[in-house]
């Protein structure tokens, strides 16, 4: 049963020639700014226009606890959920910080946090954190259904507001939750999905893998998508699905961060691969499964800085780049206007 | 003979504590934050403070024209980069609409453009363009040293007021210059220092191998590296290699472009190795030869975007990598201040 949404189709060949022209005609040589060039016809595609635009940026930090946690699998205790979602409305973390330093609005989004509800976060609790999926499937599937439609809801909320959203995430566990999807999707091994996410050691993602291994035998080979979701998610997980597929839907172009953020968009791909064009891969994280996941989705990252802190900080780093390619594309001189003689 | 200019050590061990003490009492795991976290240890080294700025930021942007240009070896004609500096000072051109949007100070130097002085530019003119060093030597050794003393003084007129500086270029035919540099400096074969610069075409790029092999075979082997930036060098690249010794010996940071500006860090390294960890190298240009280039000065470029239109626009645009470490740096929480629970 596939998830029912459409997405619209993003490789209109007029708008790739207007694009192409236009940047032609501006005074370097042709294709000199590289991928910034290519940034900007991938945005007009995405947006459905030859003149888009990047000045409204949002980011969404998807925030959710993790049943998994009881297994030992991170280096922090499960309460650093909650006590970051406070830090971020306070804006001493690192998200919120480059949000202020580059102008992008920040909305937190508790989409399941083990805690009551917080006063400033967007209200899309699933439930009090996740099962353990080590036991069980970590959410049933209408609960990832109801975080997909919270997600997709939500995107349709940003859309008259935001030129440019990203992604993000807060969830003590959620490495090990990404890991597993990672390896259900693609049957990947356990070995080459793990990594240390917050900073275990040798040992502590050796014991990762091995809850990973037991968990992925407890319960079998899935072929449906949302089930997948379902079994293995986190609410943030599947809240940020939901918020891609809606977002591409809505034609609203979203940069995702790191690892789990991919993940998140594994899962928005195998429930509609038509997602795809509306995404940009800001950078390639210190995570080691990242790199193969960004080859799975065939995505080309943007950096690669060894940054692995999540939250969004690495898609926040990428609004710049996106700030530089618009704003060459719409402020450069052409040849004409400059008399700057062209090559023949 | 080496040119007498003394720069500091940048390497500071009370420094490099303090600055690892503060990125570890913030809320992120340790390291999390990648190379942000490393160039602002750089950044703090060459600013000789544990608490650097990159408030006020500057670029140079140096032009000048080139004899080799005789030898047909540009996609572009030489009275191109008169007509760009112009276009730089009415800000169409990429550099200047990138200095707009990040807010950087830009500085046009005409370092010796085949024209008449242009109002707006600095003046740091040798003369009207190098001669042809398919002939002679590009210009005299006292040409030589005078352009390199006027980078130092310029630098130092910048010091005051700019916190990070930039480097870029303007000038028709300064990859075959750079290209002879890199080969002269490095004995490495015209084969893999040539490129297609503005946009040769095969045929064009086996010409400018010709040329350069030429040139090579007729200057012979040079010891001197300040009488081997005369030889092959343009006015704009000893006078950058002179700016990049000046800024380091005034303690200013330097964020280098690509592979022009790279080559004249290369110059400013051959007289003085204590220039490089002043150094920020940007990108890594399309320009094939930069790769190597950069494995030469053993330096890691912050992003690879495929650019390679000069101007310093990679240098500009890694100016909001270093707004954001320094941000990070200054204003995330501490575990303490925002009472998260830190791992044991």
């Amino acid at each position: 049963m596939p998830f029912p949404i459409e997405i619209p189709a993003a490789a209109n060949p007029q708008i790739a020639a207007e694009v192409a022209a236009r940047w032609n005609s501006l005074t370097k040589p042709p294709g000199s700014l590289g991928r910034l060039e290519s940034l900007v016809e991938q945005l007009a595609q995405a947006a459905g226009t030859a003149r888009p635009s990047a000045t409204r940026k949002a980011i969404a930090v998807f925030c959710g606890d993790h049943g998994i946690t009881a297994e030992g699998v991170s280096a922090y205790p499960k309460e650093v959920t909650r006590q970051m979602v406070l830090n971020f409305l306070a804006g001493g973390a690192a998200i919120t910080v480059l949000c202020r330093r580059f102008q992008i609005v920040p909305y937190i989004v508790d989409a399941g946090v083990d805690a009551d509800p917080t006063e400033g976060a967007i209200n899309l609790r699933i439930a009090r954190g996740t099962a353990n999926f080590a036991r069980g499937p970590a959410m049933s599937i209408s609960q990832a259904e109801q975080a997909l439609h919270n997600g997709i809801r939500f995107a349709n909320t940003l859309r008259p507001v935001c030129d440019l959203a990203a992604t993000g995430e807060m969830g003590i566990g959620n490495t090990t939750s990404a890991s597993a999807l990672l390896c259900a999707y693609r049957q990947i091994s356990p070995e080459q999905a793990a990594g240390p996410g917050t900073g275990l050691d040798a040992p502590g993602v050796q014991h990762k893998v091995h809850v990973l291994r037991d968990a992925l035998r407890l319960h079998g080979r899935i072929a449906d998508p949302v089930e997948v979701l379902a079994t293995f998610g986190g609410f943030e997980i599947a809240t940020m699905a939901g918020f891609l597929l809606g977002a591409a839907s809505a034609r609203l172009p979203v940069v995702v961060d790191g690892f789990i953020s991919s993940v998140a968009a594994l899962a928005a791909h195998a429930i509609n691969p038509a997602v795809l064009p509306f995404l940009f891969f800001s950078h390639v994280s210190a995570e080691p499964a990242h790199q193969r996941l960004l080859a799975e989705l065939h995505a080309r990252p943007i950096f690669d800085l060894d940054m692995r802190l999540g939250e969004g900080s690495g898609a926040a780093l990428a609004m710049p780049v996106f700030d530089a390619a618009i704003a060459l594309y719409d402020n450069m001189a052409t040849f004409a206007e400059a008399r700057v003689t062209n090559r023949e």
